[in-house]
């Protein structure tokens, strides 16, 4: 298993290349929507558009921003909890998600803002596009730790691909919804992840254990992520709503639903334990399962307690699933979920699916108006023979597929990356930033004042002591046993003789 | 002191019964506001709103996402600084907040949104709700280290509540002003904390001592939450003010006010100092003060230089607060004040609340013109025969009514939280995440190169040395002296004989 | 060298005069815009504006708090990169910005916002005087570590000054266009910074050497400033465009020029190591030089993949830059750039400069439309005999002087500096917060557990050791060699006589 981990010459070809690709395809393809161009000027007048604040880019960009600092500070720092990883946690992040908005850019382009030869361009797409890199970043949650930065460009081009066409039957073929992406996002994204890292199981990954936990100061690191998530939810879920009550009412369920899971993260977090204490990879994860739960409901008359209650079992359901799915998925499925992604992802996303297919089936005109139901759903013309029982069905179909296509995408790609061309790292340097990164050994000095010294030995120099420790750990790594202890044992011999 | 500090069977339930109660409730009172409902379509028509930017979700959203960072991040981080209790400070806050803004919703919603039998729901209401629960985070920064989350959730519960009774007294019956809450959020949420942890007085406290400081990188995650905190003020203060020129000029005010209140605690920390050294807890905190002494007063003609001189003296008062009055409470007072809540909100909070009853009563027709006067204070209808020297009088009797509720307030709830049954922590393990966090104790190999080791020492063995820490401190704490030095002294006996 | 960096009598006395000159020009000058002023009640009958959100608050709050979010949070934290400089980093960035936006709107206002004798504050000027602060924490990155708050604050005092002066040339009298500022920001902000220490160049500063690098938790705290920067550049490119399709545009273009630097950004990065492997300093950076590079084109017709190419070009070089120019200046040109703002914002500004240029004059009312491009670059008036070549010269021109401008500013404001009064510190005591900050120096007790120490030692006493550590360095620094090593030589006489 020792594969070259040396990328000098792939990495930057791959990067290059992909690009190279990506000039190029733009300069074929896409082009600024009318809202975005110097021409809009004469849509306005052409329109009788009486004012800027209609461009569409005041109805999102708030919203776009929330996201954009969910998608880079968000999954990139709630990554960061693995003791030597941080680097790679918030760089690889960064590199997979600014290609794959790049991709998605183009392939959602295709698909969804086609007009006369052209992508066009304008803040919708960009939202679109980081809401389909964050599936990506789900999915890299699964991996983490294991895979190189060539294979997590191949994952993204190929995630970012399967994404854009699921999304597509899901939403223009099946006609499903699924506003705040529990199905295209968060299911697809999870069981996408998921499935290739089980194809990429490691038999011996217990070699890097020492390394697969957190210390102090990065799970704080790993909270700031957590709280820029959780703050920003409501934007992400609401981002792509229609205007007005929709944004609105999406906004305020996933506010609810969040709420809601804190509390009952925290409540079986400590439950569990048998000293009733709370562990940090609940607090950092299941406290956001209330806002995949709610995605695909939360523009729908969900109402304000159906929000808490998607929360209140969200946040359960996700915590048990650390407590007691996750270490069976990986001892028995050789599934190794690094981040958990299947208990803040996975089960939330798929409840989020059905929640969204109930909540549908039962909407009526008695809460949504009968110009309310029709507009929300967009039934009417070709879909105006449609009833809520029909975009229930229709809701469950959605959720069927995106498993479907992260079963099968995810299988094909993990095979992908089994080939041992992309430097992936070796089972014993898993989680360790120092395989990918320049991590400067220098000498952190740590001193010791000299007081202290002269009190308590009288062996010792009368200079301060000066404890020269490396600040990071270098590979090979630590041999976990036998360490020689702080005091190293003095041979007799060599004393008394 | 020796309370039983497992919280497994207690804070569960707790968490599991106040959420059934907030879905319960919920369920019968809450509805969506018809901004926020699929009705909105027919409002639309019938109000003859032309656009839905219309909608208030678009002109208060964007502030209310920086409202909502400065609760969870700002609030959080900023009191991370303390060196072992960063998971509990980020972390029981996240959840008395996301406990604090449902009850909130509900308290608030009874007073200010009941209409027909419901209380309707809107992005105002979660903004009020955010500020509602910022008092709880002020008043938790008294008592940080030293409660238990079941206090903190009863002392939430309880502060919500008199939190809401006092608004709705000082808003709608004294027809006081306070847009960004210098009266009903910090100077209520300081002195509401202060007296409480009055009430908890712990004599045995220096038992803790050496973990009530920081260290070097707690200091900076602590900045994160500084900067967060200042630069979102703005939009605090502005949130809640009427559309248009109010909500306008309250950022301005705001932003002015905090950059004064920069210069002048660098001006005052360096001043005290014997070497003009400037102190982290300073910078952390008195730079803020500015942004809630301009609280109350923000959205109205305060002028710009009155917005400075405000920002100037709340720096300088906050920064002799920490260096002066915080050691002067504690040693006479008994008031252990861990985060310094008086200085930063409490004496700010008061000069808020009289600058605003100063502005208002020198308000005048020619600074506002005669419409706009009545407009920004309401004047008009039952209120025609008001004048600005009422106005004034009113904010002075909103200030005393919110020092007089916190009062009250705090010395019941302080008796409440008093009962040895809420699982609070020994004197001697107070500000230790360890006693309610599971933190990993797992070793952190601090790798010593080898050639170090070779070159100055000729005992030791050739293979590299690894000194085995714990990466975290753990309970019972380390006793303080006399520590066993890094070179244990060696006893000559069992080596010679 | 050792001057005295005593800053008690000095510090205080500089920001108390510099805040009371503040008020008091505010006071005489700066009165609120009909926009903030309690009056646009009849300024919005007068105009007949149906609306409050035509306010310009709403069309330019929500990127203001972006921006001021990147002034604060993102240069802040970018420079905390340091080992032992963070305090100073993000809290000197904190003073002197605080500072510079109040001068900033004076000297800003004084040349665009003079209205009958006063200055008139609305959104738009904030947005600008953040601006105006950003080319100062530009320039404060070239003499990170060297200078004391002092020379800060007299360096933000000139920089301030010369940043309006040179932008009122360059935009109303040369009539160039730079709505992201590659020009006024980023290329006068870096020449004047690296001026400046140019002029302040210390020959000795390789003793500090030891102190002048990372540490693993110093990286991730940088990273939180580039990611902050990187996530709200769009904002920062847009803010003050025009409304509507002019913002929506300079939007998209930064968002697709930040996502191809860091494509070529890890590319270059991964090459140049000889292990291929990347360097958290030019993720950290030249990540950032395509929203640099984009600034003064952003807001025209670049097209989608125009703003590709900038970005692609930006990180090469920006990394190229950090790896072999960097070198080069400090040892042939004596310029001590501590951050590399050559290679951020110096080499990707002047490249901004020339692209903004090279649009204008191949700009044509083919892709603008007639009345759009005179509408976008303001031809018309006196004006209306431009053509789009004159557009194209004068932005060179604007560029020129730009670097004229910051050369010899730079050089007047360096001799300034180097006076010693300001309380600087000595060339071994550079990049350590403990000169200007209180550093807790009270010990980190790192606890080893019991039973390691009994397994790998039988000499180890049975209780547990402590090995008491300072968590601060201190200085006199720690003597680089030689180190008495972990394990103290033990003189063997003492032992067995």
């Amino acid at each position: 298993m020792a594969w070259n981990t040396n990328l000098r010459g792939r990495l930057p070809i791959t990067c290059l290349i992909l690009q190279v690709i990506m000039v190029v395809l733009f300069g074929v393809f896409v082009r600024y929507d009318i809202q975005a161009d110097a021409h809009w000027w004469l849509e306005k007048k052409r329109k009788n558009i009486s004012s800027d604040v209609e461009n569409e880019f005041y109805y999102r960009y708030p919203s776009f921003q929330d996201v954009h600092a969910m998608v880079f500070v968000g999954f990139g720092f709630l990554m960061t909890f693995l003791q030597r990883y941080g680097f790679s946690a918030v760089g690889f992040n960064f590199l997979l998600a600014a290609f794959g908005i790049q991709w998605a850019l183009l392939m959602q382009g295709w698909f969804h803002y086609f007009e006369e030869g052209h992508i066009v361009l304008s803040v919708e797409n960009i939202i679109q596009a980081d809401f389909c890199v964050a599936s990506s970043c789900v999915a890299f949650g699964a991996v983490l730790g294991k895979v190189s930065p060539m294979q997590l460009l191949i994952m993204t081009f190929f995630q970012v691909t399967l994404f854009a066409v699921n999304e597509f039957i899901l939403l223009n073929l099946i006609e499903a919804k699924d506003a705040g992406g529990s199905m295209t996002i968060h299911t697809f994204g999870a069981y996408f992840g998921l499935t290739v890292t089980w194809i990429l199981y490691r038999k011996n990954l217990e070699q890097s254990k020492q390394r697969q936990s957190s210390v102090y100061h990065s799970d704080l690191f790993a909270m700031i992520g957590t709280l820029f998530l959780w703050i920003y939810w409501p934007s992400f879920n609401s981002a792509s709503s229609f205007h007005g009550d929709a944004q609105h009412r999406a906004a305020l369920n996933t506010y609810l639903s969040l709420a809601a899971s804190v509390l009952t993260t925290v409540a079986v977090s400590s439950i569990i334990h048998k000293k009733g204490k709370l562990d940090m990879v609940h607090i950092q994860n299941a406290t956001l399962a209330g806002g995949v739960g709610v995605g695909t409901a939360a523009e729908m008359m969900l109402t304000p307690y159906g929000a808490l209650i998607v929360g209140f079992f969200c946040g359960i359901f996700s915590t048990l699933g650390f407590a007691y799915l996750s270490p069976f998925l990986e001892s028995r499925l050789r599934i190794q979920d690094t981040c958990g992604i299947h208990n803040l992802h996975g089960i939330p996303g798929i409840i989020g699916g059905i929640v969204g297919a109930v909540t549908a089936a039962y909407s009526s005109p008695d809460v949504y108006g009968e110009p309310g139901i029709v507009h929300s759903f967009g039934f009417g013309g070709y879909k105006s023979d449609w009833t809520k029982r029909m975009q229930g069905k229709s809701q469950i179909f959605g959720l069927l597929l995106s498993l479907a296509m992260a079963l099968v995408g995810g299988i094909i790609v993990g095979f992908i990356l089994k080939l041992p061309v992309w430097g992936q790292a070796a089972d014993e340097n898993c989680f360790e930033d120092s395989v990918y990164w320049e991590v400067h050994e220098e000498v952190n000095a740590v001193y010791i004042p000299e007081n202290l010294v002269h009190k308590h030995s009288t062996l010792a120099s009368t200079m301060p002591v000066v404890l020269s420790t490396a600040s990071t750990s270098i590979i090979p790594p630590v041999p976990p046993t036998p360490p020689v202890s702080l005091v190293t044992p003095v041979p007799s011999a060599a004393l008394v003789h």
